[in-house]
C-alpha cells in the first residue's frame, strides 16, 4: 500500500510534503466534501482512504461523531468506497457508486446518495451547486518537477477536483505503469456560462487538451507514495445468454450498414461496462467490420483486444477497468497503447455536445425495459438502488443509436426483465431506440407506444412471460383507458410487487 | 384562405406553378408521409390541410382508403391538425401536438402518434430512421427572384422538409408581415456523423447563417398564395396561483445571484407555452433584473413585452406564438424586433450542444411531479396523452437551472400535481433542479430522494395532500423496502386509480 518510494515525486516542494497515509487521512476535517479520484475501479486513492476508515472507527468508538460526503469520478474499490461504508464514514455520496456494502448502507437509509449524470457532476460543482469542495484526494502516476501531474490510469472528475477543493491531497502510485506519461489528454477550455465556447474535438482520437493536469502546489497539504494495484477485476468468458445478445446486435448493426444509416466503419461505439458489454466486444472483434474506433466512458479488456487486433483504430475514454492478465499486456505493449487511446476528464468523455457531434453508437446494460420502451437502470423493484444511471443517459440522449441490452430472465428465471411498467424510470421511451435480450431486438424507431409494445413483447420478452404479458395488454386496450400508453395503474407494477412478496414474479 | 396575389412570389419558375389549394393537396398521393411547417400555431399552412380533409372526406365516403403521415415542427392549429384529424386522415404523427381532436384520436387508438424530444427530429430524419419524406407543405412569407425562401412566423422544421422531402409544396402568405425578411437565421452547417463539427453559437442573439430558406424549385410541384392569419391564441391574465408561482422564481432568482451562482443579468431564458409560464415572464419584466436574454423555442406575448421594455435585450426562437394584440404590435414596430429577435431552425433552438453552452435558466410546464423528483409532462393518468414532451427534454438535461412550475391542484381540487409516484416519467430524478407551485419552491439540488421527499411534500404540495403524502413516505420507509426512494408499489399509483374511479385523487 503506502510505500517509501519517491522517485516519482520529482517536485521538490511537493516532495517535502510526503507523509503517510494516517498523517495525511488526519487533515481531513469531520464533516469535509471530499472529491476522491476513482473511476471503474482505476485510479483511486489506495492508502488515505483506509487510513481514514481506520481513523472514524476509532472516533466512532470513542462517542465521536465523523462523516464525510464523498464525491468521485464513478465507481471505486472496496479500500474506498467499501472500507468508509463499512465505518459508517460517508453522509452522502455522488454521483455513482457499486460497492456492495455502499449499496446496503444506502438501502438501509444510512447514507445519502445522489445519482446523477457522469456529465452534470463538473458543470454542478464548478457552478457551486453542490456545495464548497473541501478535501481532494487524488491519485497520480507521476509528479513533474514544476508541479504538474502525471494523471493515473482514470482521470474522472480529478481536474475539477484539483481546481476547486480548498486542500489537495496525493497520492503517487509507482504501480502504474510510467508509459501511461503522455496518455491522457486533459482539456482546460471550458469556462462557467455566459462565456462558454465550443469544445474543438471532432474525432474520437483528437488531442484538444494537455497531458498533465495542473495544481498548485500552495494547495497541496499531503503526499503519500503508494505502490498498489487497481481493482482489476476478471471477467466471466461470455456465455451463451451474451453471445447471443452481441450476436443480434452485430446483425442489426450490418442492417443498417446495407441501408446505409451507418457507414461500413460504423460509427464511434460506446460500451457500458460488465460481462455482456466485454461479450458484444468479443463478438464485434470477430465479426465483419474494420477500423472502428470508440468514444466512451470505460476500456474494458474487449477494448484492448479489438485495438491490438486491429479491429478498433482508437479509443477515447476516462479510465481503464481490466482484468488482471489485461492490465499485463497493456503494461507490456504501453507505447502501442498509448498512441491509440486517450484518456480524458469525464466531463468531456460524458459531454453532450461530443456526443451528440460524432453521433456515437451507445450500447448500455440496463435491470429492465418495460414495453412501451421505457427503461430502470439504477433501481430494483423500484425502490432499491443498484449502482446508478452513471453516464447511460449522458450517451442515449445523444447518441446516434442508443441501445440497451439485458438478458430476459434475472434471478434464476424468477424476474422478467420486461415488465408491463418499468418500476423506475432512467430512460423515457422518447430516448430508447433499441432493445435487446438473447430472445431478439428490438427496433422501436418511429413506433408509437402501442406498436413499441408488440415488438418488446414479440422479440425481447421470454417466452414463458409472453403471455401474461400480451395479455396485460390486451385487457388494458380493454378497460377504457386512454390507448395512447394502456395501462392498468392497479396492476402496473404488480409484477414487482409478487417478486416481493413471492420471491418470483410467475403468477 | 387562398388568395390571387402572388406578388410575394417574385421566382418566374415558381409563379407559373401556383395553382389553387385544392389542385395542390390533390397531389399527396394516399399513404404519404408529408412534412408541414409549423410551430406552436405559427406558420402552418392554412389553405391545403383543409383542402386535403375535404377530398379525404369525399374519398372515404367513396369507400376509398386515404391517410397520411403527418409531421411537422410542433402544434399547429384547428385548419391542420384539426380538419386531418376530423376526418380520420392521419394514420400517424409526429412529434408534436396539442389538438383537441387530434388528442382525441389519438387517445381513442386511431391515430400513432410519436412523440419525441424536438431536437432529435430533423436528424433522425437526415439519418433515415423515420423512413423517406414524400412531400412537404411549407408556409413561407414570400419568395426571392432566384427561388429562395422568406421564412414565415415559424421556422421549425422547414429547412429539413424541403431538403429532405422528394416534392415541396408551398404556401405563400401574404398576411404575413414583409418586415420577417431577414429576422431569420437558417444554418445550413449541419452535417451527418462522422463529419459534423462545432456549431459556432456563442451569444443568443448570435447569426450564424443565412436569412432564407434554400429550395430546389424543381421539386416545387405547386405554389398556392394565401391570405390568412396565424392562430393567434389569446392568452389569460395573469391569476393570482400564475403571479405566486412567478414570485416564487423571481425571489429564487435574486437568491441565486446573491449567492454569486448567476450573474445579475441571469442567464439565458428558456420558457415554455402557456398562461404560468406568461405569467412568470410578466413578473420579470416587472422585476428587479435588466439586460436579460433568452434562448428558446417559442416568443410569446411576455417577451415581446420585455423587449419592448428593455428588460430583454435580444431573443433567439423557432417560433412565434403571440395574442391578436401582441400580433399587431409586433407588425407595427417590426424593425424594432427584428434587431432583437432571431428566429432559427428547431434543431438550433433546441441543440443539447448549445443549451448547454449557453447555460440556460430553462422553465417549463408539467402535469404531475412525484415527490422523488420524477415530472410527467405527458401523460394524464398515465394512460392518454395530453400533447407532448416537445423541447422540455432537451433543455431540462442541459440547461443550467432546469425548473419545472404547475399549480399544486387541479381540475378544481380534485387532482394534486404531486403525487406518490409519477404515472408516466418524461424528466428523470436526474434532470429536475427545481418544483415550483404556488405553495412553495423546491430546490432539489444535491439532495437524495429521500431529502428530495420531504422537501417536495413541504414546500409544493398542496396542504390539503401533505398529510396523505407524509403518510406514504412514512409507511413505505417502515415497510422494509429500500430506503433509497421508498415506495410501496400497490399504492404507489392507487391516487390516479382513485380518479378513474371516482373523479379525485381525495380519499
Amino acid at each position: 500500500m503506502a510505500s517509501s518510494d519517491t522517485s516519482r515525486i520529482q517536485c521538490p516542494i511537493l516532495r517535502d510534503k510526503c507523509m503517510t497515509a494516517e498523517q495525511a487521512a488526519a487533515l481531513i476535517p469531520n464533516g469535509a466534501r471530499v472529491g476522491m479520484s476513482g473511476f471503474t475501479g482505476a485510479g483511486y486513492p489506495k492508502a488515505i482512504p483506509p487510513a481514514l476508515a481506520a481513523r472514524i472507527e476509532t472516533l466512532h468508538a470513542a462517542g465521536e461523531p465523523f462523516s464525510i460526503g464523498l464525491w468521485t469520478g464513478a465507481s471505486t474499490a472496496p479500500e474506498l468506497d467499501g472500507a468508509l461504508a463499512k465505518v459508517g464514514g460517508v453522509n452522502m455520496r455522488m454521483p455513482y457508486q457499486s460497492d456492495p456494502t455502499c449499496r446496503a448502507q444506502i438501502n438501509a437509509g444510512k447514507m445519502q446518495y445522489v445519482d446523477a449524470h457522469l456529465s452534470h457532476v463538473a458543470p454542478y460543482v464548478w457552478f457551486g451547486f453542490w456545495g464548497r469542495l473541501d478535501v481532494a484526494v487524488i491519485e497520480v502516476a507521476g509528479v513533474l518537477p514544476d508541479g504538474r501531474l502525471i494523471p493515473s490510469s482514470s482521470v474522472g472528475n480529478n481536474k475539477t477536483w484539483l481546481d476547486q477543493a480548498d486542500k489537495i491531497i496525493l497520492e503517487v502510485n509507482a504501480w502504474q505503469p510510467e508509459g501511461l506519461n503522455g496518455m491522457h489528454d486533459i482539456y482546460y477550455g471550458t469556462d462557467l456560462p455566459p462565456n462558454r465556447v465550443p469544445i474543438p474535438l471532432v474525432k474520437p482520437g483528437d488531442r484538444i487538451g494537455e497531458p498533465y493536469l495542473r495544481c498548485d502546489p500552495a494547495k497541496v497539504v499531503a503526499v503519500v507514495p503508494t505502490h498498489s494495484p487497481d481493482r482489476n477485476s476478471v471477467f466471466n468468458p461470455p456465455d451463451d445468454t451474451s453471445q447471443r445478445i452481441a450476436g443480434h446486435i452485430i446483425e442489426f448493426l450490418q442492417h443498417e450498414v446495407r441501408h446505409g444509416r451507418l457507414p461500413p466503419t460504423l460509427l464511434p461505439l460506446q460500451s457500458g461496462v460488465g460481462n455482456i458489454a466485454n461479450a458484444v466486444l468479443a463478438g464485434l472483434d470477430a465479426g465483419p467490420f474494420q477500423h472502428l474506433t470508440a468514444y466512451t466512458e470505460v476500456l474494458q479488456d474487449g477494448m484492448l483486444d479489438m485495438l491490438r487486433s486491429g479491429t478498433l483504430d482508437s479509443a477515447s475514454a476516462t479510465a481503464l477497468s481490466l482484468s488482471p492478465a489485461a492490465t499485463e499486456e497493456f503494461t507490456r505493449n504501453i507505447g502501442f497503447y498509448r498512441d491509440r487511446i486517450v484518456l480524458r476528464p469525464q466531463e468531456i468523455s460524458n459531454h453532450p455536445e461530443l456526443i451528440r457531434r460524432l453521433g456515437l453508437i451507445s450500447m448500455n446494460g440496463m435491470i429492465e425495459a418495460d414495453i412501451y420502451g421505457n427503461v430502470n437502470s439504477t433501481h430494483v423493484m423500484g425502490s432499491s438502488i443498484m449502482n446508478g444511471i452513471g453516464g447511460s443517459g449522458d450517451y442515449a440522449r445523444n447518441a446516434y443509436l442508443s441501445i440497451f441490452m439485458t438478458p430476459s430472465l434475472a434471478k434464476g428465471g424468477s424476474i422478467s426483465c420486461i415488465v408491463p411498467m418499468a418500476s423506475h424510470v432512467d430512460h423515457t421511451e422518447h430516448d430508447v431506440q433499441i432493445l435487446v435480450t438473447e430472445q431478439g431486438l428490438a427496433d422501436l424507431r418511429g413506433l408509437s407506444p402501442s406498436q413499441r409494445s408488440e415488438v418488446v413483447i414479440e422479440r425481447c420478452a421470454h417466452p414463458d412471460f409472453r403471455p401474461a404479458l400480451r395479455d396485460y395488454v390486451a385487457r388494458a386496450r380493454a378497460s377504457g383507458c386512454g390507448l395512447h400508453t394502456p395501462h392498468l395503474l392497479g396492476e402496473a407494477l404488480s409484477w414487482h410487487e409478487r417478486y416481493l412478496r413471492t420471491g418470483s414474479m410467475r403468477a
